[in-house]
C-alpha cells in the first residue's frame, strides 16, 4: 500500500481528531476531511487537507478515519441518512478505522453492519491527550481483521509514533482502552494517597512528584498530570465521571469474566466520594465538571488537610 | 566541591552498590571501598577504585558512602567497634549518604548520633535495580540538611543520572521511597487485574503490555516487569514479603498521621492472599522467595485461569 | 377486615411458600392453593386448604398471595393466558402480595399492569429460611400503597410473626431486601474473616462462635450459620452465585443513587474469588452450587490454612 | 465451690463495673470493693457490698475481678505500691479475672506476673454496655488455665447470663474480644452504607431498621444503634478513635498470622476519612468524643446527603 497514493478520509475535528488529521498530512498524505463544524477543518486546508460538504462524499477513499463522541455518533456517521455509506454511487471504503472510544456492544454492532456492506472495521483506540500528540507520544491499540489492519498500520503509527499494538480479532482493542483507563483511575488514586501522605509529613508536592516523576514508577501519565497536583490546577481534561463510567465498565468486563478486581473496585468507590463530597462547593455540578484530579481534594478533606497551590512551575514531560 | 580532588569513601557491594559505586569511578572520582567480602569490591581496583581492609580506614574520606541491608548494618558500619568511626586517628567523614532503604526511626537515630560527631548525614535511597543502573536511569531522593546536600548532589547524580529530589530535612526520604514502594505494589496488583482481564477475554498478554507501556499509563517498571507477566519469569528482583512490608511502612505512616489510603489496603490484603496461595506449592517456602510478580499466578488462580507462558521475547525497555 | 371471612390465594408450594401457607392455615384462614406441582400442595388439605386446579380458580379470592423463583413466574402467574387475570368470570383479586425475591424493575411493571385492572400490589420480599418459618421467627417487609398494605399487614404477621415493616410506596420493600441480603454477604465474610484468625490463633471454631453468637454481635443469622462454619457442612441454603448477584444489585443501586459503598464491593470481589478457587475442586460447578458459606475454605486458602470439621454440636438459634 | 461461702473482691466502679458488681452482690455474694474515687461504690454498701479503703485489703479474697480502663490500669491494680499484692500479710487471691479490654501482650505479662506469685489468672473481657448489663444479656469470653475459670464461671455467668464461652489458653480471649470489635466496625460500617442507599431512594431510616432488626440479620448491635441511625444523637458509647484502634489491633493480628482481612481492611480506611471530615465541623475534637456511628454522617456527605434527625421513637431492644 504505497503511502501518498491511498485516499484518506477523516471525520472528526475534536480536541483529538484535529492533531492527529495533521499528523497525516504533515507526512504528506492525501486525506479528505469532513466535520460538522465545517470551519473547525479549515486551517488544514492550507496543509493540503480536502474539506468536503457531506460524509457521503467520503464514500470513495480507501481508509476511513474516524475519532467522534460516542457510539451513536459513529453509527450517524457510518451508516446515517447522509453517513458515509449513503452515497450514491454506493462506494464503500476498504476499510474503517475508528479511534473513538465507544462501548464493546457499541463497536460489535457496527462491525456487524459493516461487514455486510463488505467494509472492513478495525478498532484503534489512543492512549494520550492533545499535548500528547503534539509532542508525538501518542500510542494506539487495535483489533479487528488482522489483514485490514496491517494494511492500515503505517497510517495509524504517523499519528500515533508512541507505538500501536494489534491485539486481536473483533472489540479487543475497546478491552484494552477500558483496561487502560482502569489504570489511570488506580494510578490517581493512588498517586494521590502517596502525594498527600508525602505532603502532610512535610515533602512539597512538587519535590515529591519531582522524585516519582523520575523514578522507575514515572509515567507520562504521572509527568503530566504533576501540575495539577501541585498547583490545583482542575483545568478539564478528563471528567470525574467519564473516569467513574470506565471504571465502571472495567468492573462490568470483570465480572463477566469472573475475574475479581478489588483494587479497581476500591478505587471506584473513593471516586464515588468525590461525588458526594462535591456537595460542599458553591456550584457542584460545575465543580464536577472540572478535571477528575480534582479527587485530591476530596481525598485532602478525609485527610484533614486543606490544599494550597504551591505556584511552582512543574514540567509535564511534554516540553518540547 | 571540585570533581575528583574530594575524597569518597563506598561501603557496600551488593546488586546496587557495585554497579553505583563503578559509575563514580567510571566518572574519575577518587573511591576508597570496603566490603565485608573483599573480593566482590576486587574487580573495581582496575578502574581505579581503592579497596581497604578496615572500615577506620574510610575515616578521612570527605563523602562517605553506604548501601547495605538493614538499619542494622548501617549502624554497625558506623559506629561498631570497628566501624567507620572508631578510627584512631578520631577523624570523621564531613558527609554520610545512605543509600539504602531502612525505617525512618532508625535513619532518625543514626542521624542524631552522626551529629554529636560533628558529621551530617544524608539520607537518599535510589529508585531502580541493578539493570536500572546499568542503563544509567536511576534516580534518587535525598532529605537531610540541605547545604551538606548541595555538596553532595553532583556526586548522587553521578550514579543517579536520571534526577536526584531533594525533599526536605530529617528521614523525609525515607518516607517518600515508602511511598514510591506503596505505589509500586499498587501497580503491580492493577496490572496483574487488567492483564488477566484481558487476557481472559482473549489478548495475549505480550499484546497487551505492549500497549500499556507505550501508552501514557507505562512506565520503566511496567516495562521491566513486562517480561515476567508474559513469560511468568519470577527470578527475584524484589520478595513479596519485602513488598509487603513496605505496604505495611506506608499504612503505617497513614495512620500516624491520619490520611486514608484504601486503595494501599486493599492490594495489601490481597497480596497476603499469596501468601496462603503458596502453600499449593509443592515448596511454599521457597515459592515465597521468588519475585513479588508471581502475584500474577495467585490473581490468576482466583481467576479460574490456568497462566502459561508466552514464549515471546518482549523489550523491558532498558536495553541498550 | 375480620379474620376468616375474607378468601386467601396461594400460589407457590416452595421450601418458603408451603410452610409460609400453612401457618396461615394453622391461624384459621380460608386459604385456596395452586402450585404447578400439585401433589405437593395436597398435605395441606387436611388443615383446610382448597387446592385448586387452575390459576383461574383464584380469581374470586380478596387477597392472593405468590411466592415463586423469578419476577417471570409471577409474570406468568398472574397474566399468562392460564394465569388469575384470565379467568371467564373477569374477576380480579383486591390485592396481589408478593412475597417472591424479584428485581426492582420487574415488580414495577407488575405493578402498572396490576393497577391497569384494578388491582392493588403489596411487595413483600420476607427475611429467613425454612426452618426460620418454622422457629416462628420469619420477618418481612413490605411496600405498595399504605391503605392496601394495613388490610393484609394481619396476615402477613401471621406468617412472619417477627414483624414486618412498612416502608413506603412503590417497589421500596426490594431495594429492602436487596440491602438486607448486601448484609448477609458482608457479615458472612467478615465473619469468616475474624473466626479464621481466632481458629488460626488456636480459638476451636465453635468456642469462638459461641462467644460471638451470645455477643451483642450474634443475629440469627450468625447463629444458624453457626454448625456450618463449625462443621464444614456446606449444604445449601443459598449459593455463591445468588448472592454474588445481590451483592451486584446492591452495587447497582448505589451507582444509581451515588452512594459509596466501599465495603460492599470489596466482600463482592472477595467472593468473586471463591468462584477461581473453586477450579481447584473436582467438580467446579458441583462445588459452585454448594451454600455461600463454603466461601470460608476459600478464604482459608488465602490464609494458609486447611480446615477440618470440628465435628461439634451446635446450636443454631432455631430450636424448639 | 459453694455460693455465698467464698470471698469475691471486686476492683472498678466505672459505668460496665457497677452494674457487674451489682449483680453479684443481687445474686447474694460476699463482695468487697475498692475503687479509686471511693463515693463511687457507697451506693452498693446497702447491697452489702463492702467498701475497703486500700487494694491490699482485698489480698485475702478468693477470687479478684478487675475492670478498669487500660492495661497499665490492672498493673497498677495488681501490682503496684499500694496494690492488691502489696499486702502486708502475703495474701494473695487465688484466681485474678480480669475483664477490662487491654492489649494480648499487656495480659501476658501480667498472666506472668501473677503465676510468679502462685495465682491464676483468667482474662474474660465481655460484650456489651452498661444498659446491656442493665437489661441482663451481657456476655463475657474467657480464657486461662481451665481449671481456674471452671471455679469462676458460675460468678462471670452471674454477671453475663447471655452465656460465658471459654476459648482456651493464655490470651486467647482477648483476641476474641478484639475479633468481636472488629466486627461491630464492620457491621457499623455496612449498615450505614446500606441504611443511607436505602434513605435516600426512599425508606425512612427508622422503617429500614425496623426491618433490619426483626430479620435474621438483627442483632443486639444493630438494635442498640437504631435510635442514634434515626436520629442522629452521638451520645458517646464508644469512640471512633477507640473503634479503630480495635480495627488496628484486628489487623494487626492478622498480619502476625497471615490471615488477609480485606473487608475489615475496607471498613479501617473509611473509619479513618470520618477523622478528616472531622475537620468541616466547628470543633472537631469536640466532635470526635463523640459517638462513632456518627460516621453516619461522614458517609452520607460523601453521599451527597444531609441527613436530618426523624424524631421517631425507636426501640433499643433492650426495654424491660
Amino acid at each position: 500500500m504505497a503511502k501518498n497514493v491511498q485516499k484518506i478520509g477523516w471525520v472528526g475535528m475534536g480536541r483529538m481528531g484535529y492533531p492527529m488529521a495533521e499528523r497525516l498530512l504533515d507526512a504528506g498524505h492525501d486525506v479528505s476531511i469532513w466535520n460538522r463544524t465545517k470551519s473547525k477543518a479549515e486551517p488544514l486546508a492550507k496543509k493540503g487537507g480536502k474539506i468536503v460538504d457531506k460524509l457521503s462524499d467520503l464514500a470513495g477513499v480507501d481508509v476511513l478515519f474516524s475519532i467522534v463522541s460516542t457510539g451513536k455518533d459513529v453509527n450517524d456517521v457510518y451508516f446515517g441518512n447522509d453517513g458515509v455509506l449513503s452515497a450514491a454511487n454506493g462506494k464503500v471504503p476498504g476499510v474503517f478505522v475508528d479511534c473513538s472510544t465507544i462501548a464493546v456492544e457499541e463497536s460489535a454492532e457496527i462491525r456487524q453492519h459493516l461487514q455486510a456492506r463488505g467494509a472492513d472495521f478495525i478498532a484503534s483506540p489512543v492512549s494520550g491527550n492533545a499535548k500528547v500528540i503534539k509532542a508525538g507520544k501518542l500510542s494506539a491499540v487495535a483489533s479487528g481483521p488482522e489483514p485490514a489492519f496491517r494494511k492500515v498500520e503505517p497510517l495509524i503509527q504517523t499519528f500515533a509514533p508512541n507505538g500501536v499494538s494489534y491485539v486481536g480479532e473483533g472489540e479487543l482493542a475497546r478491552v484494552c482502552k477500558i483496561a487502560h483507563n482502569v489504570m489511570l483511575g488506580v494510578v490517581i488514586e493512588n498517586l494521590i494517597e502517596i502525594t498527600l501522605l508525602a505532603n502532610k509529613m512535610g515533602v512539597p508536592r512538587h519535590a515529591f512528584l519531582s522524585f516519582m516523576n523520575n523514578s522507575v514508577m514515572g509515567s507520562m501519565f504521572t509527568r503530566y498530570k504533576s501540575p495539577a497536583l501541585v498547583n490545583l490546577d482542575w483545568t478539564t481534561t478528563f471528567t470525574p465521571e467519564l473516569l467513574r463510567k470506565d471504571l465502571d465498565l472495567g468492573l462490568e468486563l470483570g465480572r463477566e469474566n469472573d475475574v475479581p478486581m478489588p483494587v479497581t473496585a476500591a478505587t471506584r468507590e473513593m471516586l464515588q466520594t468525590h461525588f458526594g463530597a462535591a456537595t460542599l462547593k458553591s456550584d457542584p455540578d460545575d465543580y464536577l465538571r472540572k478535571d477528575f484530579a480534582a479527587l485530591a481534594e476530596t481525598m485532602a478533606l478525609m485527610s484533614g488537610m486543606k490544599l494550597e497551590p504551591e505556584n511552582k512551575k512543574v514540567p509535564n514531560g511534554l516540553e518540547s
